[in-house]
């Protein structure tokens, strides 16, 4: 990617963050774009919906898909607040999202750089071209303080 | 388990399997137990959805989510006709499945005795007892039908 055209959208995703910590959800925000152009957008909702799958990145997905009216989101970028799970990884995988930005990593439960590594098992059809780091400490900083509250 | 009280929904399974036949879909079946009564059942539909997402498991976890009013399916049993996928074992790991029962090994996409091994890695919260091999081969026939019949 060039500098010239290049547009970080990890803001967006970071006030999502918030604004599931303001419902009780763990901070995480996600935001699907295609062509520079915010498509879908959404923020961790499982216990407010009930619902175990409800990550950011599985919701924003499902969101984007509806959309396009396709099943493939092809040429799309997703940017995370949070290195994605094993499920997360695996649908962006049958997505075929082309790029992944996330801002922090996550030792305890990604599966990206940690433990499964989903996109670097054989069985992964679709890989992205996947960019960490891009508003980590904030990110970071959201998540240890939605915590600390909780305790 | 005792032999006395066990009942296999499998058949139940691999007829939703057949019904996604049916409509063009990767035949894949998944019924959710809760208490030796189905709470949730669901087949595979991408296509027909617009949604990456809409396996078999996922969309029957999400109804029985939705069901039961509770983000966490405890006590609840998952059958399926084929060996989860990373996406749908991290699925079954945060919704708190407490047995899975899958028919047919998948090595091209499986993510739980092949590739990511999700329920193996550390980062995992959950495991559920795994049980594979009912109905094994019927849903490797549906499998091969349906993809002999599309090429």
């Amino acid at each position: 990617m060039s500098d010239a055209g290049f547009r970080s959208f990890m803001p967006r995703a970071l006030a999502l963050a918030r604004a599931a910590a303001d419902m009780g959800e763990v901070p995480i925000g996600a935001v699907i774009v295609k062509d520079g152009e915010v498509i879908a957008e959404a923020h961790n909702s499982p216990r407010t919906d009930h619902d175990p799958t409800a990550h950011a990145e599985i919701l924003a997905i499902r969101r984007a898909a509806q959309a396009l009216g396709d099943e493939r989101l092809t040429g799309c970028e997703l940017w995370v607040t949070l290195e994605p799970c094993a499920m997360c990884a695996g649908a962006i995988a049958h997505a075929r999202i082309q790029r992944l930005y996330y801002a922090a990593s996550d030792p305890k439960g990604g599966a990206v750089e940690h433990g499964a590594r989903v996109f670097e098992q054989e069985q992964c059809l679709h890989r992205p071209e996947v960019y960490s780091g891009i508003g980590e400490a904030e990110a970071a900083d959201i998540l240890r303080e939605f915590f600390k509250k909780r305790r």
